[in-house]
């Protein structure tokens, strides 16, 4: 579904809308009220009128587990148990649900693990078509109007838990999922450029870009004040080696 | 203009286009002619009909020099000559030229660069507004259904050229720009798996996937066989490490 703007959406996942029966929706915490406005307006501009929305209730979740990836297998099986039974109660045969995900589905969401589960659990008999969606990473780039990678080199995307553990010898680092601001334990500062944004794509979108030991203190200022704001924020970040 | 499919553009960059006075296209090598007609059937839908087309001719480039990111600096500034002469002529004040790229602009890619030069070096004073498109990574991850991260793991973008040396600490990479077939030279291929693509997006798309060891091969000649026949080949895959 791209990220906030429904003219994001591609054409492909456009007309897949419009095919579908059912749009499964799954709501989560303080984005809800955000979240489902836009999820309205992309359906009245692409779905059919009077498309059934069908609710998809998330199991609860330990948030400080002992074992992380094991509490998170536990959580995905447990979200596929639920799938399964709304496909199965909602779907009559040949019908066609839709999920729509934020960004694009290949970068940190769990969507697709879900239905893997659901399918090679043998829950449901449900064939899969993946739609690529705009992730906030693209938007980070076109909203700073620059190219992911320097000349050549690679691209590093990784999550605000990992920064600083994996910074040695990257010259590009993609930063997501940071609830906190990672780039202040970044060593050596004024040796990095950083392209930051938050809400991209929407209607608040904000964006800061420029020397990090220079803004790096800004944004964390601007990330505060907004979050206090809006009670959600979503940003994302590059940082760049500088030449 | 995403990656060979015109549903595969979003509402936004559709919109852009119906609203360029002039497209600047430029065309290289083996790729051309397919290009071109991907180009046409994306006008013949989006763009207003007579859409005025001006080729911007490529300088010269040494593909074997010495000093490699010179050489692409050099080069690059004199794409920009050429792109500054060209809009110049073609645009008059207050005109719209588009510049369709190929997937999204933010993965190498030097059309941002070189827009980047035209103006820093001001040459011409233009506004630029970039519009993300589905890449050819984003077009693997959804023709395999997968993410391309592992569960809360980073993921490493580079290139066939910088993979042997990339590889270690790594359990997600995704490498394009591989002439030649940079996985073969991967240690330990019984601890890989490979999600391969080629021409995806397109009338030709071909994807394999299963572990290194067992289509790694497979994949060689159905790559050598595919280039031979079409006389030019685009692949990209993701490499990941086995649980
Ligand atoms: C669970 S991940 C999902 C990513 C999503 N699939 C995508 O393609 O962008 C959520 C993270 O994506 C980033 N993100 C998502 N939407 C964003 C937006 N509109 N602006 C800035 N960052 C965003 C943030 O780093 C956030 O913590
Ligand atoms: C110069 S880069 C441009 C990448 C482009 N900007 C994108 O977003 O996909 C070209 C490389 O992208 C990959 N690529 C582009 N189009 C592709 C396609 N249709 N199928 C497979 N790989 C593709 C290949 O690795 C190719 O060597």
């Amino acid at each position: 579904m791209g990220v906030g703007d429904p003219e994001s959406l591609t054409y492909e996942a456009g007309r897949a809308l419009a095919g579908a029966d059912v749009l499964f929706t799954v709501d989560k915490g303080a984005t809800k009220a955000d979240l489902n406005a836009l999820r309205g307006e992309i359906c009245a501009r692409y779905a059919r009128p009077g498309l059934r929305l069908v609710e998809l209730v998330e199991p609860e979740r330990d948030r400080a587990p002992a074992d992380y990836a094991a509490e998170v297998r536990r959580w995905h099986a447990a979200r596929a148990d639920v799938w399964a039974r709304a496909l199965l109660a909602e779907l009559a045969d040949g019908d066609r649900g839709a999920f729509l995900v934020w960004g694009d589905p290949a970068l940190y969401d769990s969507s697709l693990r879900i239905l893997d589960d659901v399918r090679s659990r043998g829950l449901v008999d449900v064939d899969v078509t993946v739609i690529p969606g705009i992730s906030s990473v693209q938007a980070l780039a076109a909203r700073h109007r620059i190219a992911l990678n320097s000349i050549g080199g690679a691209v590093h995307l990784t999550t605000g838990r990992r920064l600083t553990a994996e910074v040695a010898g990257q010259d590009s680092i993609v930063v997501l999922l940071d609830g906190a601001a990672a780039w202040r334990d970044i060593p050596d500062a004024d040796r990095w450029d950083i392209y930051w944004g938050a809400y991209l794509g929407g209607p608040d979108e904000i964006a800061i870009a420029g020397p990090l030991a220079e803004v790096g203190e800004e944004i964390v200022a601007v990330k505060q004040a907004a979050r206090a704001r809006k009670g959600w924020i979503m940003d994302v970040y590059l940082l760049r080696r500088r030449p």
